[in-house]
This record gives C-alpha cells, structure tokens and sequence, in this order.
C-alpha cells in the first residue's frame, strides 16, 4: 500500500486516470476527490475511481498523505494557499501542471513550511478530451512522467512520488525545471498554438464552410489538437509565457524563411527543409 | 464496362488505388501501367492492380480510351508533351494533382487537339505513404472528388471522369479552377508547410533528441504530414505558389498577433482564438 488517503484535486481526465490506475494496483485505500462541479463528481464516485468527495479543498485534504493537484494551471496558487495552513505535516504534494517554472514559484510563494515536500511532475499523456469521462486507468502506460524536483526537494517525497507513477505503467524521468519548459514549449505548446491559430484563421475565411468540407483525413489529424480545452491552454500560455513567445518567434522566422523560398521557386532551399524534416518525423513510428 | 483500355500514367498510391476500384467494379477491360521504377511497376502486375506495363509513355497510351495522368504536379508539362502526338483521337484525359490552374496551363500550352477532353481533377484522398503497395480499392470510398471543367471542356469526357469516380464510392463535386487552388491553400497545403517547417526546426535545436523523446500523442498527430512525399510537396508548392504564398502570409499575421496576445497576457485575445477554434473544429467528427 503506497498512501492511506490519496487526495486528488481536479478529478479529470489526468486526475481520475491516475486514480483509477493507482486504485487498480491496489496502491492506495481511500481515494478522496475534489472539484467544484457536482456532476463530475458524482460521475467520479459512481465510476468507482473515487470513494467520496468534498467541493472544499480545507476538507478534502484532511489526513491525506498524498495530495495531487490536477488543476488548472492558472488556479494553482489559490488551491496551495487553500490547502498549505491546513495539510498534515508529513503529506507529500505533486502536481500534473504542463509548464514547471510557474508551478515551483507558485509553490514557493504559498505552501509555506510544505515546500520541501512538494515534487512538481507532468506526466506526458492526455488528449483533446477532458472530465472523469474520458480517464481510463492505462493512460499513463508506457508514457513518460517529468519531475523537476530542485534542491529543497525532499529526498523521500521525491521517490514516493516517482513510485507512484511508476505504479501506474510510466517510466519517471528527472529533468531540469528550465529544460523541462523550454523542451515542452517545443513539442507541445507551440504545435497546440499553430492548431489553434490555423482553424481560428479559417473560420474567420469567407469560404469557411467549403474549407472545412473538402478538408482531408491529413488536415483532421493536423488539426486535432485545437478541439483542446480552450482554457487550460489559456493557462498554458500564460504560465510558460517566456518560453513560448522564444517558441512562436522563432517560428515565425523559419516560416517567414520558407514563405520565401517559395515565393522565389527556390527549389533547393525547399527540398532541403522538406527532406530534413520528413527524415526527422520518419524516426517516429507510428 | 466503362474503359476498354484504362492507362495510369504514375502507379503509386493514388493510380493504384484508382486501378484497383475500377477493377474491383469490373469498369475497364484491361489496365496498363506506366512508370519508371520497374521494381513499383513488377509489384502492381503481381498485385494484380495493372495488366501489364510499360515504361514508355507513347507505348503505354496506344489504343486507350482513358488516360489517368498521376504524375508529380512538376511531371505534368513533359508528361503531355510526351503523349499528345501519339492519343488516340477519342481519348479522354484526367490527372489526379493537388493544384488545378497550372495543370489546366500545361493542358493548353501541351495537349493540342486533346485539349477540350483533358479534363482536370483532383480525389480528396491519399495519406502521407506512397507506393503502389500502399494502394487500397476504398481508398476513395466517401471521400470527395473535385472536377474544374473550363468553359471549353467536353461535356461527354467530363461525365466519363465523373461516372469513373463515382464508380470508385467517391462524390464529385465540380468547382472553379481558381476556387480550388484556393480553398486547397487553406485546406492542404497550408498545413503541410506548418507540419514540414516546425519539425524541420525541432530538428535543429540543440535539444533535438528530447525534444523527440518526450513528444506526446498530439505531436505525432500534428506532424504526421511531415512524412509526406517531399518531391510530391516541392511540386505542389511551386504549381500553387500564388494562392500558397498568400495563405503564408496572412498565417504569419495570425501567428504574430497570437504572439503578441500572450506576450502581453492578453487573456481575452487568447481565450477568443482559442474557444473560436475549438467551436469549428469540434464541428469534425473523427
């Protein structure tokens, strides 16, 4: 049995697929939800993938030895200065958050004499849907896992939290806060920002609805990520703002590079670029 | 029987898929190939998608009734050069390629007396293989074929493309040639250039191996493109360039005034894009 009391705060698609999956491997005896729709809850709980809930964070984390907040990024500090007078003193903290550099200042800001036993952690996994719906207990199975623990980083807390997701099927890996934004702002944040950017573009098209008829499987697939959680991302944005807007301008370079060699039927500065790229993407399997 | 002698200039994906319902639906007599790689070529005898084959274009198009130009967009010109001295007077004549204005100009400056029976066409359909091993008979099952007939296009050799389509399980949707160069712009060819440039940026950052090591699901579904064909692509982009070139542009406004919305925390800016885009996009299903 890893925790007595698993507190999950934000029991969604990441929250209750943790849940579920700790709770299969039998790792935990109770699991305690918290959220502020009542629905989802209630669907958590008739799920099975909580055993009860409370809409109060003060509440919910009474007694927990371990407490995931699966937030949004943009309400993490107000969940820590919720929770941080009220956590018992040996209860570890973690968190889901897509960017870390927010969530580590976050945590040094309000959860007080707790700091030390927080682990900040992404598990790279997840999908354009969201709620205790669409959690299932293998999510994480051979998905990786980022912790950016630092310095102050409890030893202890670290590894009961690196056990945790390995229970779930993940392969854990420690990175540093700094890389772990930057290399997330390239894989994930920007690619969501060009999907959102393009269909947003299009919509505002007056040939919209033609556009969207004669699109092909490619464009479906390319275009996936922008039926994403608008506010998640929002907090994405904002969070990991830095790294993002070195991200976008960059691109913005590249594009404005190859828009030129277009324009100038630059045969050979195009077949590079495609040929490099489809080498890269071809390392992929499917 | 629709064809006595149906020619595939190009056996790939899409001529061979195209051979391969037309025989499915028993609509032609006989199928010959015509290519330059004699290993691809061997396969589609075997495969039973093509009768038999030649490697000389003059010697494939005798005594057909119908010629599929399935050649790279840059293959086009030569391709008509090649065989108009030499088709049948009756001869009707369709190609596959992803632009249709510089298509319909290579019929004019090449095909001669042909002209009025070219008639200019483009499936909807394929994904980022090629090959005639990649060929499947439902490959234009439900999917959209458009036609652009000009004022001067025989009306009798539009209905013989129309009904070889229809006979393949697509819909045939005629447009203007303009109009379809445009909305592919957006659809298609936009988005491959995003796909194709940001994975060729990921490919020179110095963090390139993680960044390709903790790419999750919704990279791989937005890059798969970037696996396409990048001749075929070089190709596209040239024949299209003009209506690309503009595409390019406004996106790079798009993405700028994107960067400049985060960069300023603009949150208003952002959830509107955002939620505007996850509206039309979940107008999709997947």
């Amino acid at each position: 049995m890893l925790f007595k009391r698993l507190c999950i705060i934000g029991v969604g698609l990441i929250g209750g697929s943790l849940a579920r999956a700790l709770r299969d491997a039998n790792a935990c005896e109770e699991v305690v939800g918290c959220g502020r729709q009542l629905d989802n809850l209630n669907k958590a709980v008739e799920l099975g993938v909580i055993d009860r809930y409370s809409t109060d964070m003060v509440e919910a984390v009474k007694d927990a030895d371990m407490v995931v907040l699966a937030v949004p990024l943009g309400t993490m500090a107000s969940a820590m200065q919720k929770i941080a007078p009220v956590l018992p003193d040996d209860a570890i903290i973690t968190d889901v958050g897509s960017a870390k550099g927010s969530v580590l200042q976050d945590a040094q800001h309000y959860l007080g004499k707790h700091q030390s036993r927080f682990v900040a952690g992404h598990p790279i996994a997840g999908s354009e849907q969201h709620g205790v719906i669409a959690s299932v207990s293998s999510l994480f199975q051979q998905r990786r896992v980022i912790l950016t623990p630092t310095p102050d980083t409890d030893t202890q807390a670290l590894e009961s939290v690196r056990q945790m997701w390995e229970t779930t099927g993940a392969e854990v890996v420690d990175m540093n806060v700094q890389h772990h934004d930057e290399v997330l702002a390239a894989t994930s944040h920007l690619p969501h920002m060009l999907a959102y950017a393009l269909v947003d573009m299009l919509a505002h098209m007056e040939t919209r609805r033609e556009i969207f008829r004669f699109a092909a499987g490619g464009f479906r697939d390319f275009t996936r990520i922008a039926s994403s959680d608008p506010k998640m991302w929002h907090d994405i944005c904002l969070s990991n703002r830095e790294e993002l807007v070195n991200m976008l301008e960059a691109f913005g370079q590249q594009l404005h590079n190859l828009t030129q060699a277009i324009r100038e039927s630059d045969s050979e500065k195009i077949n590079t670029l495609f040929y490099n790229a489809k080498t890269a993407r071809d390392e992929f399997t499917d």
